[in-house]
């Protein structure tokens, strides 16, 4: 079983550090881990944020667990050489196309959210989110037209089977929950959208079980400010997935504690916390390693199939949590480390 | 001074007959008011969502008054006839290239909003939405690739021209409020951002007063539901504007309050409640007018310069709601009628 490390830019070292000790702290047999480096730390190593050498650590290991990649330092460069560049990498050249991010207010942290205590209460939702394809991914450029104006442009799509598979992920994850799913598009005004509205009805035969609707973005954005309860399992694209993924962390208030999966076809998958690498804190000891120690426990769950000890993790956050040890993120003060001892101790 | 009403389809008629006799009661000399059919009423009649005869009517008004269009009965239409496209038609024809949406809590219905009341209260905002272009208005289509697949594809893009009359129309407004102005964009990603973002720069240099920032569209979302008094007027396009307007809206939570502006070069102007056609409750005489009539009111203001008339109108309706005459969506009794009579009596 090997694991690489991506620790990146920001407090992604101090986070991941916490995480790694965690991971070491189960002593399983024959668990290596392997460092690599991404974002601006390898821009400036390597010259490029997602090195060769990097990415052939992760074809040869059978996980990935980031940090974070952004740096403010690196925003004068050309597009293929800022950090963010190390993720949208990663996610295609390993073909990480299903990202899960569960939301759900942690209980005894409702008052953290801008929401009414009532109705954060309710949230527990999953969003699954297409990686691999949409506006993303597409030809883009700037371009001067004939008559002289600069032009920003970038192709939007999806192919069918770039759907399917996104589809058939959302609906086994669905299939483990409440059995609704909520697949977000704008086929009102987008073709990407009619197609991909299509092949989900299609699938969507498969999982007879499932109640599936359709809702657009716009109001996909509405309901869960309205009513964000009514969700369990909502599946878009990556744009919009981007987007509705962080109104929806947010409306738990506590994003240090939300941890992601990347997922490829198979067991591989690329773990992270949902913050960035938050420059302005960064190297002070002060950022909060729940969520990237959450990631550490979904990698074991999904990528090593070691259940009892993803459980056991997040058992001792929880434990750490109530017992009051929170980071200033969650209104504690809590430093990073000591956060790394508390759950250690509670394992 | 002539007006052009389109009332549209689901309670877009019960809602638009109340704000015009609010504008008949204003007596406003010379004033003619012509109605014209958009929508899936329009298609019935007609076979055309947005009918040549409508098109014309508009074009040789001052203003237009506009309900709601949207009908599930024309699901099954191809895209060009369903009701939506009476909006997007306009909009792309006569040049609509600025929305305003402003969203702010009003006095009293802090407790309508599912944030926080002190979260709420702070909300003061507006959004500027372009209108004509993304990839809204771009080529699309389905296509079968080389190897059999069909895909969805939809161009995205922006030239610099319509980002600058946008970015022109946002500094504006920011003059006008509190000279703070938020540029959303995915500059990180796309080059439709990239050359948003660069040209939102060069136009800021003649509003030196103004405050510039940019932010990612996905931190927006974030902010808005973390911090939403941070915003005083953001500036976004066509795609980014439809769903952060929206999540906006529904943060004020009296979105039968809210009124909206999509405004040409000049003074020419389309007025419309941003809440839609809702057809559960069509025809019953329950829907709430307010947002329409509001509606009324920045049309005078802004397409007839009728400041004091529009001040009049907004009073009449925030003495209405301090009476507690409210209709069920913000949790009183009143019905449609009822709501419109007792405006009209403070007017
Ligand atoms: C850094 C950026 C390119 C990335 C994205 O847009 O996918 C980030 O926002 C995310 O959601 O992981
Ligand atoms: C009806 C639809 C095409 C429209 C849009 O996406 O612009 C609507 O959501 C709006 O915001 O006015």
């Amino acid at each position: 079983m090997r694991i690489a490390v991506f620790a990146g830019d920001g407090i992604g070292p101090e986070v991941t550090e916490q995480a790694v000790r965690v991971l070491q702290a189960l002593e399983l047999p024959g668990l290596e881990l392997v460092e690599g480096d991404v974002g601006g730390v390898a821009y400036r190593k390597h010259g490029h944020p997602l090195p060769a050498e990097t990415l052939e650590i992760a074809r040869s290991a059978d996980a990935i667990l980031f940090g974070a990649v952004g740096d403010f330092s690196c925003d004068h460069l050309e597009r293929h050489l800022r950090p963010e560049q190390a993720i949208l990498g990663l996610r295609k050249e390993l073909g990480l196309f299903a990202n899960l991010r569960p939301a759900r207010v942690f209980p005894g942290l409702e008052d953290l959210t801008t929401l009414r205590e009532e109705v954060a209460a309710t949230i527990d939702l999953l969003i699954v989110r297409e990686l691999n394809g949409d506006v993303y991914f597409g030809e883009k450029g700037i371009r001067t037209l004939e008559d002289g104006r600069r032009q920003g442009w970038d192709m939007m799509s999806y192919a069918e089977d770039e759907v399917r598979r996104i589809a058939h992920a959302a609906f086994q994850a669905a299939m483990t929950r409440s059995k609704k799913l909520c697949s977000v598009d704008k086929a009102n005004v987008l073709e990407t959208s009619q197609l991909w509205r299509d092949v989900v009805i299609e699938v969507a035969k498969e999982y007879p079980e499932v109640e599936l609707s359709h809702m657009y973005v716009d109001n996909a954005a509405m309901q869960l400010v309205k009513n964000p309860g009514q969700f369990d399992v909502i599946v878009t694209g990556n744009l919009f997935g981007d987007i509705l993924s962080d109104q929806a962390s947010m409306c738990v208030g506590s994003i240090g504690l939300l941890a992601s999966a990347s997922l490829a076809e198979g067991s591989y998958g690329l773990y992270e916390p949902i913050h960035g690498s938050a420059p302005d804190i960064a190297g002070k000891g002060l950022a909060n390693p729940m969520a990237t120690i959450l990631s550490a426990a979904m990698l074991l769950r999904h990528s090593l199939g070691l259940e009892a000890e993803a459980v056991r993790i997040e058992a001792a956050v929880a434990k750490t949590l109530a017992d009051g040890i929170k980071g200033g993120d969650l209104g504690g003060s809590a430093g990073t480390r000591e956060i790394g001892d508390a759950v250690l101790a509670r394992l």
